[in-house]
């Protein structure tokens, strides 16, 4: 499998990009492609590095930010290490792409330069969150904010494939984030969507409330990009406030600082349960070519761990699975939206 | 200041109703007016308690429950504790109402039995959450699926003049939910009702992220009822996941347990953070009339609280400020839709 990674994407760009591809070679014997200014990309390898048949550097002089506007980054900046990452797909010189740059130009970007899969209205940004009951798909998460019924469809199809054949879970639960589990409930969009998801063939266990989902109520949470967004970012900051109040506690003084580390084993289990690079990336389903958003503050394991995520997407065929899925869904795709 | 209370709403009703009811007179010199069946509330209270003048029993046969249709209950259930308390405030023999019950039996019945006050097109639903910063009030929580800008006006109005008036808070900060913050972002409702929001006389912070909300970013998050919805449960799941995690860790063996004595003081402080009794409950802003609905598994000071919640609401004449205010804003309030 031959991954193109932009090496100038996200916080620690480009040594943790160039660091972990290295280290998904290694480990996974993909090929990886790093997409950059090479001379920048160079200070992060070995002379052993580049003389690695499996590393191989694609010239881009360009960078986009998260400052950039996304679209008119992705039409202007032509030789950012995004755009001729992402055209590495659409010509089939690469099997996938991934970085831990803007998403919003990531996202414009794969619609513009790789484009979605035949059958899909719109595409969906569709992190995995920790749940007491292992990770969640979030579908959508903000690539769309004013959904359709048959986008959510389309989403619940997506995300039970990818839940079944990345991470392996058998028959994958998905659930409709409503304000209530009960049948009925909810505004027009998860009313109508209700329907739409009980015709699937999938495993669709009815509306569930944002309450549930951090108890692992379900392995694929669908909902429209709004509602997605505030599911995901909630998660993020109550975590995270709760985790800096927990270290007040621990470091008040010397008797809670030995008590912080009497309780070390469970502190530590405890914050891989909610550590980001073990799950590696996004993906963006329903573009045409594997696409994997990183997180902006991905270190070298976070890269190599969504690496892996594309690999697993590649191996699976999963694009072809979902192909077959959305055209036996017969879903209407009329009403194209671009 | 007269205040009827459900005795038969909530988890531990009647017991907690009337416990906090009593107290509530002890501490803030209310009269409250006990809505429910007399010899289940006479069980919860002593010869002094029943010879009080400032406590009354209001006879009401029946009960409605979470499992009953809420705009059903409230039409057939005529002689119900959430019905006859209702009526007490629109007939103004009570100036103020609460409820342990059904969020949405309350919710149907406010809008119903009492209405909304002039120029406000719907009410909302608006717990207080828990903030590193203090509290913040959620507007709207769920009361409306499908709002409008303009509804999100008002949502801003309310808030502001609630936690001026109730919480104390000198130009509270009101921000509007959306999934980034630079002005232009959103779906079309937070699109233009940052325009609405910045046409008001408020202190409008802008857009801000759920993310930054635990972290106490704003004093009012003005949402529409769906995603608000999804935050305040977001935020009750994940705070239950996260603290039932620490109590394995703490529990594991005799030597965590040491650990969590050791902690004790700092973990006393962290709970009552997140202590929803210490809130009291969510008012429904934009009925006419004061009403307060209190968690359903309140406890006595849970209901003490919501009380002195209420009162605050009278003492201040918020309703009289927001009459005020609304129709200072010449929000168009041609399109009712009751």
């Amino acid at each position: 499998m031959r991954i193109a990674i932009d090496a100038m994407g996200g916080d620690h760009a480009p040594k943790s990009a160039v660091a972990g591809a290295i280290q998904a070679v290694k480990e996974y014997g993909v090929e990886v492609y790093l997409v950059g200014i090479k001379e920048e990309i160079h200070k992060h390898m070995s002379e052993e590095d580049k003389s690695n048949e499996k590393i191989t550097i694609i010239e881009a002089s360009e960078t986009i930010t998260n400052d950039d506007v996304p679209v008119a980054a992705i039409k202007q900046k032509k030789d950012s290490s995004m755009v001729v990452g992402l055209k590495q797909v659409k010509e089939g010189s690469c099997d996938a792409f991934l970085s831990a740059g803007s998403t919003g130009a990531f996202l414009a970007g794969s619609l513009l330069k790789v484009g979605r899969i035949k059958g899909i209205d719109r595409p969906a940004l569709s992190p995995l969150i920790p749940t007491t009951k292992g990770l969640c798909m979030i579908i959508d998460a903000g690539a769309n904010l004013d959904s359709k019924p048959k986008n959510l469809q389309q989403f619940a199809i997506m995300g039970s494939i990818y839940m079944e054949k990345v991470m392996g879970i058998h028959n994958p639960r998905v659930g409709l984030l409503n304000v209530g589990t009960e049948e009925g409930k909810g505004n027009e969009l998860t009313k109508q969507s209700f329907e739409l998801l009980s015709q699937l063939n999938i495993n669709f266990v009815g509306n569930i409330e944002a309450r549930d989902v951090a108890e692992g109520i379900c392995d694929v949470c669908v909902c429209d990009g709004f509602a997605g967004n505030v599911l995901l970012k909630t998660t993020e900051g109550v975590a995270q406030v709760i985790i800096d109040l927990l270290k007040d506690i621990f470091m008040k003084n010397a008797v809670t600082k030995i008590a912080a580390l009497m309780l070390k084993d469970g502190l530590k289990t405890f914050k891989k349960k909610f550590d980001y690079k073990e799950v590696g990336g996004a993906p963006f389903m329903g573009i045409d070519g594997i696409m994997i958003k990183a997180h902006g503050s991905s270190d070298e394991k976070a890269i190599k761990n969504a690496v892996r995520q594309a690999k697993l997407l590649y191996d699976n065929k999963c694009l072809d699975i979902i192909r077959q899925e959305i055209s036996n869904a017969e879903v209407d795709t009329g009403e194209f939206t671009e």
